[in-house]
């Protein structure tokens, strides 16, 4: 967490943080500065010394709300003059102004650089910079960096936001069943009161416009996949397809709330009735869902719950990413994953080598353990998010009925 | 625009291209896959050669439907076995991973990388990569870039997008002032029947409910703000205040459609009347507007238009960008902007030293002029969007009334 930063700045031996870039995309900005839109910040900070933004004249109100230590770069390091010291030379400008504010706000020795940005652009101007400051170690962390471990462990106005995404993302997954619910079965496929079908882009619209009216954005597209569809799981399903009854659909919904953080919740849907091999499928994948919820501790490592999931498929005759690498029948994926202000962070529960995480206070995460056969028209996933809170208990963040079977009028 | 890709690559003397990261944000990444949801993507180009996309298998359908050549990146390249060869070194096996692809892929030479990454991940990354395939070089681009400028004109395919981005957005612009409308003016606050006061956030509220409708998006968000915020252009107004009569209202509105386009429309509002200082600041600004606009033509250095402002705000008694780097009133930044995939891209109408580009068909750009006194309680800002098509005419994206004052009912 947050409070966590001079610790790790001490154990990785960093003088000094840089986190660069615009705001939108910008997870590591968007951590310092409560997601505020800001193009074309810096945040700086000492060992010990307090997070300080620059920032743009124009946004000053929108930097005023962060509660950061402020600089007004216009005023201070205008861009227009430095662009004519260099003759036009956006490169050169741009080092000249970080190592300014490098000297002014007395960041020496090791610098830890991050934020988001252009890969080749930054791979330039931190080689320009190293070059004009050799006096300095630019240092650039590759996954395991100290922002990926603050954000690893969520302090309470995290979970909180957390909790209220989980809240709000179940109502809406209940509304959009109510919505499907209100249509009737006739000659498989679910329709409306004039006859015409329910498409998966009609039950998305329906999706879009509640999550609009509960403040919820889609950073990425809802995954409302059917049949054939549901057995590759980022398929996000064809808008043009009816509902059909008897098909697995695989409901993967990850919102995100106006303070930038998700919910990630995927239940399992047959409309009517279920075929005998969804249903087989679905029962495997509960099963082990909750032996792994049932197992859940503080301590425990992040890799011990695939390996049970893939102990538990492999005995009943699946393949596996462990028995198969590669595979794309099976259980095809790890079983889960942090949730913050990415939908995919720190910890992984993930068997890759490497993957030395123990679970602790503040973890957020999914479990997922699904079950693909797309050339046998189906598949099945069953997620909830969960949390170890401060005290190290379990919290379920998700809280919705895991039923298969959906029952439709006239089915 | 995207065919120009090879002559751009001859022009830099790059032999083959590397776009790395997730599509979430990743604007180089999106304009080559027309915006498809890709995790840890990597495109790869040799010149004359084709667009390889190197996908994950769980994202083989999205993959598919983006037209490019593909490989299965873990059926070729399994992350899980690459992980064990470098012992669970997340940063060695990337490389490794990066440095097979191009020599599977016959990239050699000089190879040009972009796509959004963590800045300092990207550091370590390509100079690792550098240090293990000295025969290559591995080449960053700071903001011109090759796909800056390939991204700067428009082809007629995306040019249709960005039409449909400004027709919708006049549209919402439209409902937006209606539902005010349909108001009542009262004490010098506009209310509903019930007399409550209505917020700027119920209109924020109203203008989302109608995004999620036409299926658009927010990108960040609007700016709706109210006189004194008004007078800070990237202020985005408070959503606790009532609307009230006779104060210059900044509402600027920049969706983003479901492929990826935004548009870029600003208004000023005064609700009911003007005060004569907002009447003439608006029309100061609406005038340079007109002259800009009656004067764009191809082939016009593109900071001209900046500096024909300048002279008219200076003339008029404003401080400027110009006249005054740094100030916070006046006309306080450039006159417009490329619009595209990015809110703000090239080609840009400032007068910083440096931009000598020129206007080319396929430009499609923001005309923005506006006048801020924050400490008087009022800022004026007119925008509209503007194409030159293929044929070099001049096209107007905007197409939405220019109404300073706008009648409440009871005002």
């Amino acid at each position: 967490m947050k409070a966590d930063l001079d610790r790790l700045m001490e154990e990785r031996n960093l003088d000094g943080l840089m986190v660069l870039g615009d705001s939108t995309g910008n997870k590591v900005l968007n951590y310092l500065t409560g997601g505020a839109h800001l193009e074309r910040a810096l945040v700086v900070k000492r060992r010990q010394g307090p997070l300080t933004l620059l920032h743009g004249s124009m946004e000053r109100d929108t930097a005023a709300r962060t509660g950061l230590h402020l600089v007004d770069r216009d005023a201070t390091y205008n861009m227009y003059r430095l662009l004519e010291k260099h003759q036009g030379n956006r490169l050169a400008a741009m080092v000249d102004f970080l190592y300014q504010v490098m000297q002014d706000q007395g960041l020496a020795g090791r610098i830890g650089v991050y934020g988001t940005m252009d890969a080749g652009a930054a791979f330039v101007l931190l080689r320009q910079l190293q070059a004009i400051a050799p006096e300095l170690e630019i240092v650039g962390e590759y996954e395991d960096s100290l922002f990926a471990l603050a954000r690893e462990t969520k302090d309470e106005w995290e979970l909180d936001q957390l909790r209220e995404a989980g809240r709000l993302t179940c109502l809406i997954m209940g509304e959009t069943q109510e919505f499907i619910q209100g249509h009737q079965a006739r000659n498989g496929v679910v329709q409306n009161r004039d006859g015409e079908p329910l498409t998966i882009g009609a039950v998305k619209a329906f999706i879009r416009s509640r999550l609009a009216f509960h403040g919820l954005r889609e950073d990425h597209e809802t995954i409302f996949s059917q049949g054939r569809d549901a057995g590759v799981p980022h398929n996000s399903g064809d808008p043009a397809a009816p509902l059909r009854l008897g098909q697995s659909i695989v409901f993967d919904f990850f919102p995100v709330t106006a303070s930038g953080y998700f919910h990630d919740i995927t239940r399992t849907w047959s409309l009517g009735y279920a075929t005998d091999e969804v249903w087989e499928a679905w029962a495997q994948c509960k099963e082990i869902f909750d032996r792994v919820m049932a197992s859940l501790a503080v301590g425990q490592p992040c890799r011990e719950p695939q390996l049970m999931t893939c102990d538990y498929f492999e005995a009943k005759g699946h393949p596996t990413v462990r028995s198969q690498p590669g595979t794309r029948e099976g259980y095809v994926h790890s079983l889960g994953h942090g949730i913050g202000l990415d939908i995919h962070e720190e910890p992984r529960l993930s068997h890759v080598v490497g993957n030395d995480t123990v679970f602790q206070p503040g973890h957020v995460f999914s479990v997922e353990p699904g079950l693909y056969y797309p050339e046998r028209g189906f598949g099945v996933r069953i997620e909830d998010s969960v949390a170890f809170n401060q005290a190290g208990e379990l919290e379920y963040l998700s809280n919705y009925p895991y039923d298969l079977v959906i029952p439709i009028p006239g089915a």
